[in-house]
């Protein structure tokens, strides 16, 4: 069969097949929450044919030549998401568009097939709609799955070139929730100084593969020491970048009296831009900014900013009595509190509870996600009886 | 069965499955020289139990879960050398015990597990001893077959941690005969500021898969603007660092008129720390150096010079009429001429064959990779009859 060249991804097309043997479900956010659901979905590229018809299987091995491209050059790159099953009993996504737009960046970026993100966006829906109603049961709300899209290289003629072949695979994980870290605080140590996670020119601004092997040597040594994640810092000056694979912020009160929400900004390809992180940024101009009338009258409002700023700047605070708090944000960690930075050996205690925007933020992300409110951020999933 | 913890990698417990169906074997050097040989070796690693008995194996596709570290967080590192087929009729390795030392360095850096390299470098002659024979038969001398050892993360657990399990595996490739620019010279385009192939602090002087995938992007670019490869440069001087994923060496006269040969040093881990690199540093300052007395009589000895330098100097040194030659050294582009560097829009012709230097390098490595001289950098590989 002739297939026309440079066949586009098309959703529509999904062959599904279903497991016959569909497998016990763990109680989700619980300690044995671990493993896949019952089905992927797989898509095969080739530079010759296109995009081969979506197929959904049982979850299970792949083959792989040992000479993939995947295996030797890191072609990989992947999006991270949850299901969330809704205090009001439906299954939600939360902005999937904005993670298949960033797959689609973070696949070009490592010289892999091109799509229209649209399509990855309804086989993550259909994959939900399928695995979510078992996976996910309408007993177990505030509770979520992790989706992971992934592409990644499979040319296996071992030369080094950009892959003739590919392969679009989607998957469901069960992922225990780790209340404690979001109690207390999470303690993070600065990088070292032979170790740097990103840098101008590199690929920190996407998602790929390469951003998070490296780092890994690090955080091995972090959480031996009994830290939770590297708190990456960029360049001399020690600018802050990014919490562990999160998005970071602090807050702090200027020399001048105003509460201001920082990050680190876009520019200069060190941080991933975040999907929660973009979220957070609009809630707060949204609905605390200093400029307009904010709408939480108990809470003092803020300037939020988006600029390059070093621990320098975290310890001089502290120092002043101004630190007010620093929270990391992603998809895996959510909105979760910093109680402790350790700066080269120096102490930075941060304080968790001071000041009411991390709860705030968490409230306000976890009623959009969960279904308590209405917002354009979410969409309700179909759910298929099995 | 109950295998003691942390069991060591022993490539004497080797267990060989030979194939029942082996293929045709393609002619050595060939422009049909493509794919693997007959076997591979597979050992497996798990935390808890160590290293698994090597197997030797029919070369195919592995089984992997589609949550496996390296297809999401680039946990991989390779090496890549040669099995010579020499003018005596023997199969010889180049400095293999390099090879494994820095597999090693690779895997620590991407927190794969730790083996005795000498146990690769056994397993690597097994498989060589086997495939050899009849994928590089004795009519074919001054040719050869590229290794290629690797090791996994093959955990598929998804969360971002250590790998608690991990392959080791060594496959065989078949390789075309690439002559035309070994003849005329590589034509390279100097990488853009928005594309840098490795940072202080990063992974650039250990052969992790993280280096390549980020490379491809610009490596397409180049390769479809009818350059070979990129030459990649650091900071805003611009200095030189790697061509493609080779070492690079420049040819010039000093202003006091002394010739150097120069190239980027070990130094920030900008460069890989090549074998071929190494090998050929060792062999100027052995035979040509202008200190000591030069064992070759017909060429004016050089001056060896491990520094940063800059793209600046080579312009100066082209316009001055000083630029002798360049050249790009590693295992698969053994060493080849450069012939033209296209410098952000502005040309530099680098002389080929103005000096003899190319060549005698060219000629010293091949006689000793194929068995013209002895040297303690070669090991004879003993044939089994299959």
């Amino acid at each position: 069969m002739t297939v026309p060249t440079s066949q586009p991804l098309d959703a529509s097309k999904l062959e599904i097949n279903l497991t016959s043997t569909p497998r016990d479900v763990p109680i989700p956010g619980s300690k044995t929450a671990s493993g896949c659901t019952d089905h992927m979905i797989v898509a095969d590229w080739t530079a010759e044919e296109g995009w081969a018809t979506p197929q959904l299987l049982p979850y299970g091995p792949m083959e792989m030549m040992p000479s993939a491209s995947v295996l030797h050059y890191s072609t990989s790159c992947f999006e991270g998401l949850k299901l969330y099953r809704g205090h009001d009993g439906n299954l939600r996504l939360f902005r999937p568009e904005a993670n298949c737009a960033r797959l689609l960046r973070s696949t070009q970026r490592i010289s892999l097939p091109d799509f229209d993100p649209n399509q990855v966006h309804q086989l993550i829906r259909k994959l939900c709609e399928i695995d979510g109603p078992r996976w996910l049961s309408k007993d177990y709300p505030g509770k979520f799955l992790y989706i992971r899209p992934t592409v990644i290289g499979t040319d296996s003629s071992l030369g080094f070139h950009v892959p003739r072949s590919a392969r679009l695979f989607i998957i469901i994980c069960c992922w225990p929730t780790i209340q404690s870290t979001a109690d207390s605080g999470m303690r993070l140590t600065v990088s070292q100084e032979g170790s740097v996670r990103a840098w101008p020119g590199g690929t920190g601004a996407t998602k790929v593969g390469a951003n998070y092997g490296p780092t890994l040597q690090p955080h091995g040594k972090a959480t031996s020491a009994g830290f939770n994640q590297v708190l990456w810092v960029f360049g001399k000056d020690h600018q802050v970048t990014e919490s562990g694979s999160s998005n970071f912020f602090v807050v702090w009160e200027t020399t001048d009296g105003r509460v201001e929400i920082i990050t680190c900004p876009l520019e200069n390809d060190l941080i991933l831009p975040g999907i929660t992180r973009q979220s957070i940024l609009a809630l707060l101009r949204d609905r605390l900014n200093v400029e307009t009338p904010a709408l939480v009258d108990s809470v003092k409002p803020v300037t939020v900013v988006e600029r390059a700023y070093t621990m320098g700047e975290i310890q001089a605070a502290e120092r002043e009595n101004r630190l007010l708090g620093a929270f990391a944000v992603g998809t895996a960690y959510f909105v979760t509190p910093v109680s402790y930075i350790d700066y080269h050996g120096e102490d930075i205690h941060v304080p968790v509870g001071r000041v009411p925007y991390v709860e705030l933020l968490q409230e306000w992300l976890s009623d959009i996600k969960y279904g308590r409110v209405e917002s354009e951020w979410t969409e309700v999933v179909e759910e298929v009886k099995n």
